[in-house]
């Protein structure tokens, strides 16, 4: 479908959804993809949501809602609504991962009534007890198990027992009496396999076990590495506890895409992206005050060199010159080794040889950029001691710029800090700092 | 396994990998999983790498071979080392789409040679049409399919003679007669459904089937949407052309990441994080120009009010802090408005809006930083006009901040030009020049 079908379709869902009569939307949702229908829900207000979440037949809208993003799921007001019977009757339909989630956005004083209505309630307090973004946190408790023994077609009668309809069955595990993780068995090979073979000929070592305190960018890392759709999550006796799937972690991945990007200009990662400007203000002052405080530091250089400046004025014109290219030369210096980082690309060992490295960059880039303004400072008849000046300050930072662009977020990562998060406004501190040292100090030198 | 143990396994393979006697070293590596192999193979140096891979099985070559990222697999050196025709056996071995990335890396002039000696060449041929980015180059041309109409023993018997060991095997398609998609079952349907069932009745429509032309992007996205582990490929008349797995898109999500982040920092996307300073300062050293040629803009403000700056010397202060502020204002703004625009979080008929709401923020945290700035300068005795001065320089800058740091990237993606790249050199420009423009203006105006 070609995407302006798609928005046309989504606008006249909405406008169904938010009709008088709701018959006509709610022929047309249970058609739907949970997906799209949760896109449709998504945009239409609160109010609306609920009421038609408490209208849709509940297989219908239980997948709906676990489809729906954290940020407009609003369980209190679907609560409100509907009463916790109704949620927890929802929340029963779906897979533990998916209740688990809905119920970790409920105020807390909800979720005891929501959870005493939940048949399976041990699976998802299981999933509870770990943190949102660890391998536990995202698990399914609902996984196939075959005995590692067992033949093929034994075990092919046990998957039908144990799975009414689950798409994302992927692999099945081979256990053992205690449920002890033995193997993988990927699905396909169940139909492709000679039905008299045993479950352990033909399984496979599990590549890619974790535990459950595992964060999840490691989850993604294995998976995308051993190319498996899902993950097993086992327990310090290696016995199976669920498995986390594919789909939860390309959100992730997403996820903490934005959320890099954010830290990395100084934004709160919590700042969601449609949030309200009150909530951006809320995000962003701190930040900038921090960025205040050391600014002053910078004005404070210049203050030391008032009388330079009052002297020898052409020097206030290379002030932002020298500071700007610092910044920019640091920032970039500071996004590769923050990249590298995150992506564990960055062995303890090659720190120093990164630092160097980036010295070095530092120094050429600075050569080539101290001759161009010192050309242009020449071009433009401020003479060659001033040319002189801007060559050696432009240097000085460029070198300064690498420096700090590589140590400050290695530093802050040694010190167990997140080292994306207003690394920036410290490496653009560092290169403004020393940028007026240099400009100013080598002008008091050589110019007055 | 924990991190040291891995490490030390690590080390140890390395250094058989690379001793005079190969024997232990592939005694041990056939019984690796062949993304471990690879990361050995990596960390080795090229020659070593296309002799343990000549010397290796085929099958556990080529599979070691797929996993190597482009980066590290130099297939030249390979075939310098093996022949084209050793290289057309190991890409022989290979699904289509890591023949076709194995291919894409050859020196234009051998891909002839190996490519002559791929029995499928037919298929390599059709990935290679499509860029390396799009789900046509991304695909596998190897997919399983079953008659619509068939029953579900026949279907079984079909996928059976058409898979010997496809472990990605996730879902089969269901075809006409002409091959036209019709549906799609995902493989643990087919254990669980009842075996006198047709095809046609337990298959689904295919939520999220792409065209080969297709960003990789867009098919990562419609899989984290749809929640599906494989995406078909499909021409204009609907013809199954092939499918895309979660595997590659993983990587794809991680390395688009990486890609948004180096740019928003003017960095090259094509600067590998590991590369020599040589690749670096050919990566940054452009992106530094334009900033100096930006910066001069800025540094032309300050040349024309030099004669306030030289009779208030106390401006030179506050021109870092202010032209500061709004770069860290401007960058917040447009992270979020780029991560925004990439996530196409960003519908065309709501630019306005979201240029409205970042120059709201900027209004009000330009008042939290205005006040604060001018107590700061009438604490320190520089008297109510000069703080006044700075309190509209910092509230028009961080204003200024807003609608740069929003509207750039949105008119350039407008224009079709990528919003990321270098968006920051123009805001911070912006920043700068209106930042001195007001403090040096209205410190004109009002001081002098």
């Amino acid at each position: 479908m070609s995407d302006q079908g798609a928005a046309a379709r989504l606008e006249q869902l909405r406008a169904l959804a938010q009709a008088e009569d709701l018959r006509p939307f709610l022929r047309r949702a249970i058609q739907l993809h949970p997906s799209d229908l949760a896109e449709v829900l998504a945009a239409i207000d609160g109010g609306a949501r609920a009421r038609a979440l408490a209208e849709l037949p509940v297989e219908t809208a239980s997948k709906a809602l676990a489809e729906l993003e954290g940020r407009v799921r609003h369980p209190e007001e679907l609560l409100r609504a509907v009463g916790p019977d109704y949620v927890a009757e929802l929340v029963a339909e779906l897979p533990s991962d998916d209740a688990a989630a809905i119920i970790r956005d409920l105020p807390p004083e909800e979720r005891e009534a929501v959870l005493s209505e939940v048949a399976d309630r041990a699976e998802v307090d299981q999933i509870l007890k770990f943190p949102e973004d660890s391998a536990g946190g995202l698990m399914t408790t609902e996984v196939v198990t075959v005995h590692e023994h067992a033949s093929l077609v034994e075990a092919i009668a046990d998957i039908r027992r144990q799975s009414a309809e689950d798409d994302a069955l992927y692999q099945v595990y081979a256990v053992d009496g205690a449920r002890r993780l033995k193997g993988v068995v990927p699905i396909a090979r169940l139909i492709v396999a000679s039905p008299s073979r045993r479950v352990h000929e033909v399984m496979e070592p599990p590549a890619a076990a974790v535990r459950p305190e595992v964060d999840q960018e490691q989850v993604a890392r294995l998976m995308a590495r051993y190319n498996v759709a899902a993950v097993p999550v086992v327990d310090e006796r290696n016995r199976l506890l669920g498995r986390v799937t594919f789909d939860d972690v390309v959100d992730v991945v997403e996820a903490e895409a934005t959320e890099d990007l954010l830290k990395f200009a100084s934004v709160s990662p919590e700042e969601d992206l449609s949030a309200p400007w009150t909530a951006a203000v809320k995000s962003r002052l701190p930040w900038l005050y921090v960025n205040l405080l050391t600014a002053f530091l910078a004005g404070a250089v210049v203050y030391v060199f008032q009388g330079t400046v009052s002297r020898v004025v052409a020097l206030a014109v290379w002030m932002p010159i020298i500071a700007g290219m610092g910044g920019n030369a640091g920032t970039q210096a500071l996004a590769v080794t923050v990249r590298r980082l995150a992506l564990q690309l960055l062995p303890r060992d090659r720190a120093l040889a990164v630092i160097r490295k980036e010295v070095l960059v530092g120094a050429v880039n600075g050569i080539a950029n101290g001759v161009a303004v010192a050309l242009v400072a020449a071009a433009i008849g401020e003479g060659w001691v001033l040319g002189l000046v801007v060559l050696l300050a432009m240097w000085g930072n460029l070198v300064v710029a690498g420096l700090a662009g590589a140590s400050i977020p290695i530093v802050l990562e040694r010190l167990s800090i997140d080292p994306a998060i207003a690394s920036s406004i410290f490496v653009t501190t560092f290169t403004d700092v020393c940028g007026f040292v240099l400009l100013l100090g080598l002008g008091a030198w050589l110019l007055l």
